[in-house]
């Protein structure tokens, strides 16, 4: 099912995250408006925010309150997109131009940090300081996550259990932390709401887990990036650590000569797939992220039948499948 | 008077501020705690703290908010200069090399983050909406002052009043903060809270104001940054300012070529600077910083008298003097 159907029932919420997001972004500095707009509206499923809002209504919270906190949430992803590309100096970010390429890292880091700023005064808006942690822990264990795997690439000895801790960090705290809040703001007893971070965790780390395996087994033209993009910035993933597991000497020394090069590995990264496919690599990634999706939806499970869960059980079905 | 002599009544107290600086750069990874730990204590006269601490302890304060929240505002400062340094590739900072020489822009990028993220969990802990709001808006005040400032680099056009915007943003507002979040942890009237804060306010202007002289008119080892660096970042401050309206065609064309020029000022700066006092500029740069002095000294005056307050005092009058 695509993504534009789950999010149905959210759909007038969406649109007005979307204004949100513009009224944001609004400054007396020309250039803050334009990088964070481009920024924001190049891309971006919205799926962050569509978990949010969904819950939202499931649980049945305030719906102007669902969709401040949405673009908080949203911005505070744009941001660390905006400083992942400093980083990486990321040519592409869905099919466009990084922010980097087109305004310079000064302007990434520092429009990033506006984001972030802005995000952080939505969440004090709401006046309600179990939001404000959620928020503010959640930014913390993204940038956690993310350093954690710059100190962590090239080093081959990366085993799936520290590979696991880096994308619930970096991707997976975040997803839950829209879930939480969105449970916050509807008042529903402690439990739920620690049910409802359980799901977005699954969740996430599902999600951030298909996403390690698009990197090898995509097109640009379907995922939006460029394949192989984790080679070339020495992420070890799990399709890179199911396959050195497995294959044989010349295999492995090729692949860790092809992480190891800063050259690009578009040459390489043909015959790599091959070797991870001959050792089901990206199948077994894939079969992990589908027992989390699946995780995700037990979750579900404890909540009452309604049309807002069928759809977070269907982003969760989404999570691994992607479906256009 | 030195600021040592000045901080002496809240002496325990700002060592209380370095212990829990040293906790909340604790990490899971080295990598964290090492860089955030290097950027800050690699510096810093900690006159930030000592503004909180002083205004705190003056109105009667609770001691540890205090320590906690200066601890925060430090965290956010030094989370801006770690985004700085990425921006102009700074080499020398308060004469040791950057972080992001020492460790790349990677890393400054996030561990400024991280340090933003505990400095938001810290405000956060206080459980008082108007701190995190006051926080947020002087963090998002300072990311404005500085993308206004690189979007108005190398514009010759820029007069004082928008200079002193620039100032006040990127600068005046993170002091302002310093001496509000102390004023309403202390529950002072929104008075007493809105003298505070102007008195910060005109204390930030004119230590930038001072900075700006400085950075013409120092050695590297008084103000333990290279002497020059705004010229060469195309930072059109107030000095130039005032020099460009006064001197004459050949020497205007001199100053602009070399602020346009990416080359390191070194060879023209003694020439510039001869041309500035030539025409007194910085001179009366220095004489707009002791107004807004004079401003946060007056300020004060609404205040019963103390020992905290003399020290406030003096360091109104040390933000223009800068004392060993």
């Amino acid at each position: 099912m695509s993504l534009k159907l789950i999010c149905l029932p959210v759909q007038p919420l969406l649109e007005r995250v979307e204004a949100e997001l513009a009224a944001q972004t609004l400054s007396d500095t020309s250039l803050i408006s334009e990088a964070a707009r481009y920024v924001l509206q190049n891309g971006g499923k919205r799926i962050r925010p569509a978990l949010l809002l969904l819950m939202s209504k499931m649980l049945g919270a305030s719906e102007s309150a669902a969709v401040k906190l949405s673009a908080a949430v949203e911005m505070i992803h744009a941001a660390s997109l905006m400083h992942d590309d400093v980083l990486d100096n990321a040519s592409l970010r869905r099919g466009k131009p990084a922010a980097n390429v087109k305004w310079g890292n000064q302007v990434s880091v520092l429009v990033g940090d506006f984001l972030w700023c802005k995000a952080s005064l939505l969440a004090v808006s709401e006046k309600n300081e179990a939001i404000m942690g959620a928020m503010a822990g959640a930014a913390q264990a993204t940038v956690e996550g993310e350093i954690l795997e710059i100190v962590k690439s090239n080093d081959f000895g990366i085993g799936v259990e520290e590979y696991l801790k880096i994308i619930t960090l970096k991707t997976a705290r975040l997803f839950s932390c829209a879930c939480e809040v969105a449970a916050i703001i509807a008042g529903v007893p402690d439990g739920v709401i620690s049910l409802a971070k359980k799901f977005g965790l699954s969740l996430g780390v599902a999600f951030q887990l298909t996403d390690d395996v698009l990197d090898y087994d995509s097109s640009i033209e379907r995922f939006g990036k460029r394949a192989g993009t984790d080679l070339c910035e020495g992420r070890i993933t799990l399709p890179v650590i199911n396959t050195l597991r497995a294959c044989g000497d010349d295999e492995k020394k090729m692949i860790k000569e092809a992480i190891l090069s800063s050259a690009a590995p578009e040459g390489r990264l043909k015959e790599i797939v091959s070797v991870m496919k001959k050792y089901n690599a990206l199948s077994s990634a894939l079969d992990l992220a589908k027992e989390y999706s699946l995780k995700a939806k037990e979750e579900l499970m404890s909540f009452k039948p309604s049309l807002e869960r069928d759809s977070l059980i269907s982003i969760a079905q989404y999570s691994v499948t992607r479906d256009e």
